[in-house]
């Protein structure tokens, strides 16, 4: 019987003992691996770059509020020098209001950002009803119509559109898109080098036509982005927060990710987690557990 | 300016005055209203059935815990003699576990009770993923094996299956058909007399795919029954009372009566709403606020 002089890492937040080691700088199960900043929130930008860096991850996904923290020109400077990819920036849309001006104008300036930091995608959140509103055919399409007004600016910028699906649960006030057929509907009204989808298991891994859906999307080269998180129950009094670490949760990661990679999708693996208790951890623990959990449940098993 | 003598009733339990006065017995109306036992959970057979009879509803979906308080032939002989419909029976499913025997013997003894009560349809909730599990579709594919099983001891005694797809927010713990498409493509493996779907306003409103699938189930004479409900906002913690009276909510509840309408469904429209603070609330005041709420948000304006 041996016994490690390393003392065994343990998993945030579930405070379990790792079940597998940590994959240093370097591996190659890191290749694909990306913090996204929602998963350590309340960390600035430099240091949320410092914890990727220290732990070997190759990519960034970027926030909106975390970049207007750091100031545009200092952020992309930053990571630009750190030699990260920058998977994707979150985000844009809301366009679901009455009038969608002002968020059209915003979310111009969403993608003008993104093409200073190089991200290829902005990750669009089309919105939900307005308050007090019933009328869910009526914000869908102003949504859809306010697409085509900000579809030739995402082109001139040479920064992707990523409808994101969201989870039936967020219809009513954060997305009425609520299925990945229903986001590729409203893509392949335009060019897939302009518009595509995001693929985010926490939203998708109930639907009964999720695989036939990822492979349409594939086939169409609309994939734009893969992010991981797990459901966990039961469902925090905010449902916004509720979302659970890689691997602490019910969906089948693995199977998604083989449906996703079968479907031709090469780019990064985000992991994207809105979790008070994951945002209270220190975050070089984050990104320490997210790495074992993506060797453990989302890459095939050694 | 006139006065009225009569006090202005008030909705439960919003404690808002009422925007319509209430349709009193014999009123055409009513002829469809049906008060699902769930709304009124605290309440006894004997009291549920009074305050029907009161407010001159003609049918009452009823529950089995209730059914088993009283005893299931002093609940027939009271439900016979109350002269009303039984609109549905609820519930049966929970057929994804590993070992289905048991389940199976439960919903048979479900079956007959709803033969005994008079009840056209038993809901069917197929149930969630057993504890620690991640393979949703051998979940899936365990509950419809279970139904073929089922299906002979549902014709024998005459009552339908009714298949109830439930919102994908309890895809986890509660039921693994999550849509009314998905419903009907296990529905249809049956005769349409003995297997159909369930049509709940909260479950399937936010489907891009509803107004498609409702007028499929109509087509193929699949729609066993029609649940009316709302979504409010913000979710509860226990995300299982976070049903809200019709109207006080999101869904536009009067397009899908219609559709459902459309489809040639004419049978009951039960008000099924879970809910804490409506249970708390007098049961006389929950049936006329939803009589009120039924002519002012469901059906036609007058």
């Amino acid at each position: 019987m041996t016994t490690s002089l390393v003392p065994t890492p343990v998993d945030v937040p579930c405070g379990l003992a790792a079940a597998v080691p940590t994959p240093p700088p370097g591996d190659e199960r890191l290749a694909r691996l990306s913090l996204n900043q929602a998963t350590v929130k309340p960390r600035s930008l430099v240091q949320a770059v410092d914890s990727v860096l220290r732990a070997g991850l190759p990519s960034i996904g970027l926030w909106r509020e975390h970049v207007a923290e750091t100031g545009l020109e200092r952020a992309a400077r930053l990571v630009r020098s750190s030699g990260l990819r920058v998977s994707s920036y979150c985000r844009g849309g809301f366009l679901t209001g009455r009038d969608t001006r002002a968020a059209l104008d915003d979310n111009r300036r969403a993608l003008d950002e993104a093409a200073a930091l190089g991200a290829p995608v902005l990750v669009m959140v089309l919105g939900g009803l307005p308050e007090g509103d019933r009328d869910l055919d009526g914000a869908r399409e102003r949504a859809f119509g306010a697409l085509e007004e900000l579809v030739p600016h995402a082109a001139a910028v040479g920064v992707r559109l990523g409808l994101e699906p969201l989870h039936p649960l967020f219809c009513a006030d954060r997305a009425v898109l609520s299925t990945l057929g229903q986001a590729l509907d409203v893509a392949e009204r335009f060019e897939a080098e302009h518009v595509g989808v995001v693929v985010d298991t926490y939203h998708v891994w109930w639907d009964p036509q999720v695989r036939e859906q990822i492979a349409r999307a594939g086939r169409g080269g609309r994939i734009t982005s893969f992010q991981v998180c797990d459901w966990v129950l039961p469902l925090p009094s905010d449902a916004l927060l509720g979302r659970g670490m890689p691997g602490d949760g019910c969906i089948d990661l693995r199977a998604l990710r083989r449906a996703v990679d079968g479907a031709g999708y090469t780019g990064d693996i985000e992991v994207e987690v809105f979790n008070a208790e994951v945002w209270a951890a220190d975050p070089d623990d984050v990104v320490a557990t997210m790495a074992r959990r993506h060797v453990q449940h989302v890459l095939e098993r050694g």
